[in-house]
């Protein structure tokens, strides 16, 4: 079989497109950017089971916004494209539809429309639209820039984890990392401001992963990074739950689809850029620089290459 | 088991959205409009055996321009989302992307992006963007217009009844059939020059059936609709192929996807509208006039009402 990378490979040489497969696709219009992105969600792959249907429907939203997130672009529409087997009550659709309806709200913004298919398992692909003067790249980012996360990392992989575990008794924190799980939010607010404030050189989605990111970011800007892990923000909870389940923390947010964005921003800016999360009610957290060369991690006083095993589909 | 309207009905009620799920969604943005669609394909249900990864490629393009086209809309970008079984070939990965860019490039736009997913059969779902300064839609037809079809019918439901008879010897009409279905063009570049020249009242595609789409366009226009039988265009050999297979041609129109769009034109306009088509090397069909209430066919000199049978899904 072949890789995912492989397969995209395959198909950005055949498209003759560079930037395809990235966190969100831009077409340049009336002197601004159209920034759309489309994310397919799975049952199984993406849906546990046990996540209700509202949590179905919010995290297919939600997957699609992150990536605007990270382009800094301001959404204006979701799209939906539904796969559901014959089986699944009215009421399953119509809390399907709530989900989403209640996190294009909680972003700003609304699901317009769609399509509708017959599937054997739940299969929901959205397709989010934005607008962005100039979407941020994951190229862009200098020597001497802070490292910084839109949020706290890990919820998504232990809860991913503890819907599989269909564990019935769960602790205060296991309710909330399984809460986070069902209604993530995406910092599309956040970073469409600072975006437009200029205060970003570079950012990406951590789907694939926290250390993922990192690379992607790095290789596409043509440098490297420090990331200390003391400063990695961990959702509450998740360093409990890997204490339990035998995983380490790095190990864990190395498979999560957080929906969180790492952002490269000059130092000269970071002061301006927290202020700005502050008045989104939310924070930044620096969690590295970026170097020339290498991709390397600091931790317990020591450092070492930073190693990428992101989450791939086909392994 | 919901039909699929009454999922739809549940849907759209759910979000709020009165116009969601036609044949694309509008987004007003600086005096025009972004226009978008999406539509998933599936193995099986819209993919036959037999059909070329090419032509899986191309299909799922043609799919989502096709719903630009009825908008009236320019294509300024396709992002796609595919879901691939594991054991899908490097080489076959690359025919289908070489499908999509050919039929991106028929009709004059490209195919910028996507994302990736495993899953159990092939599932690919497009998403397609466009711009108009005034969309069309299904509403604004007027007693007296004419209705026009943008090219032939029946290709679409023979081609896929031939791939799925896996019959080897065909004869050169079926070999036409079979090609068309693997290759259909939609008419964006014609519709989008009808409605900026303002030649257009009202517009849909006809993916549910050619019955479907005149019920549609008549009940969001308030009006009624004449046709007459001996106006419609059939794809060559796709009566041949009904008299063999023993199904009339008008139900085999009513269970079929053909890329057209049937478009509600003013008389006066009309003769200006078959120039241009003329102009794309392609051709109006006069299929019928708009009445003030009743939806109704003539056959053989006899009028009765037309019955609406097209193609859903969850049957």
């Amino acid at each position: 079989m072949v890789s995912e990378l492989d397969a995209i490979c395959i198909i950005k040489k055949e498209l003759r497109v560079e930037s395809g497969f990235e966190d969100a696709e831009c077409i340049p219009y009336k002197g601004k950017n159209i920034v759309a992105t489309t994310d397919m969600l799975t049952e199984g792959e993406d849906f546990p089971p046990g996540l209700s249907y509202e949590g179905i429907g919010w995290n297919t939203v939600a997957a699609n916004l992150s990536d605007l997130a990270a382009a800094g672009a301001k959404p204006i529409g979701v799209l939906v494209a539904w796969g559901l087997p014959r089986e699944i009550p009215p009421d399953g659709i119509r809390q399907i539809a709530a989900g989403m309806s209640s996190c294009a709200r909680a972003h700003k913004t609304r699901v317009i429309g769609g399509d509708m298919n017959e599937t054997d398992k739940i299969v929901m692909c959205g397709t989010a639209i934005g607008v962005a003067r100039y979407p941020l790249r994951r190229s862009g980012a200098k020597p001497g820039d802070i490292l910084a996360l839109t949020g706290k990392l890990g919820a998504s992989a232990a809860g991913y984890h503890l819907f599989w575990s269909k564990k019935q008794k769960l602790t205060l924190t296991e309710e909330a990392i399984k809460k986070r799980f069902e209604r993530p939010i995406a910092p599309t607010q956040l970073m469409s401001e600072l975006n437009l404030r200029g205060l970003v050189h570079a950012a990406t989605d951590i789907s694939d992963g926290f250390a993922a990111a990192v690379h992607n970011l790095c290789s596409a800007s043509g440098t490297g990074a420090l990331i200390e892990y003391i400063g990695l923000p961990f959702f509450e909870g998740v360093e409990e739950f890997c204490k339990k389940s035998g995983k380490s923390p790095l190990e864990l947010i190395n498979l999560s689809a957080d929906y969180e964005v790492l952002a490269a921003i000059p130092p000269e800016c970071f002061l301006a850029a927290k202020r700005t999360a502050e008045r989104h009610k939310t924070h930044l957290y620096e969690v590295g620089t970026v170097l020339k060369k290498e991709v390397l991690l600091e931790k317990d006083g020591k450092i070492s290459p930073l190693s990428c095993n992101g989450f791939f589909h086909f392994r």
